[in-house]
């Protein structure tokens, strides 16, 4: 199953918790093991808690760790070569175990998309896989 | 199954990789895939090597590279802002291949969980699933 | 299976994204999920765009956030302290759905076999995992 986000800023964090929900809920898996994977390279995937001053926190941090237009070969094809190495920090992808038809989430965790070189429609792939854990 | 661990610093690696084996071996897959998955937005599970200096190359990389206290707003609600931050970074899962009964580690990887807002009690989800490798 | 690659520079990305499409594309899989390891502890794996000035660029921002020799303890044992680093950063593995019996990566996503520590021989596991997805 695909999730459809139309995001709306340069940088911004997606919660898609609740959609990832309902896609284990509706698969039906009792246990197994869901992979949220995002298919964009100015994208990531991250785990952590939504609260609004951390998720402004979290995007701040990036801007200072990958600062734009530091002088970026890549910045002379296409001006988003701090988005690509942003995405690499963060990884595309977040493996989550299903137990007893629940993902495994922490009380404070949430699921982000995280854009980079928004805004754009970006689409997240998220695959549930029953399997027998033993 | 879960490993619960009692972490006794603010900032600590804890080594759980015999832990991780121990429940491979009790699981009697074959082949299939072992996720390590933390429920907690303070902590990361990385794999590297297991060397005491190392062990503190890693925690003063972190201090450094998100440092606590460094205005950011989430720290008005709650004083640990670096701590999720550098969650972020590490991440909440690795996901392991096992190959004949064994985790697909390298002779110098270890497993370990990075507590990064203690010392608390922490529990981690070690899955096994049993798959047809192809 | 394993992909057995000969790094031939210090820091270097290698692109395996066709070998890994080989070993998803021999094995069968309609659905599933395919896991590329790495068991060392000096490489990582990443999934971004393989362009030439971007991939400078990956190396370039490695190179600036976590500097070689920047007076770590492991290097009293072993002058590779920044590549265990570097590897931490990055992580050893990625997981990645297989849809009708193709990985699930965009238009610009390739796979890559970070050397941080090089040149050596390295392997890298590739399991490719047949599930019922739901």
């Amino acid at each position: 199953m695909n999730i459809e986000v139309k995001t709306s800023q340069e940088t911004e964090l997606i919660d898609i918790t609740q959609r990832v929900k309902e896609i284990v809920r509706d698969a039906g898996a009792k246990d197994g093991l869901c992979v949220i994977y995002t298919p964009h390279t100015t994208t990531g995937i991250i785990v952590n808690e939504n609260e609004a001053r951390l998720r402004e926190d979290i995007l701040s941090a990036l801007d200072k760790a990958v600062p734009k237009g530091a002088g970026y070969q890549h910045d002379q094809i296409d001006h988003n070569a701090h988005s690509h190495l942003r995405a690499i920090l963060l990884g595309p992808s977040v493996t989550i175990p299903i137990e007893n038809g629940n993902l495994a989430l922490g009380t404070w965790q949430s699921i982000f998309l995280v854009e980079l070189d928004g805004p754009r429609k970006r689409s997240v792939h998220v695959s549930v896989h029953a399997l027998q854990r033993i």
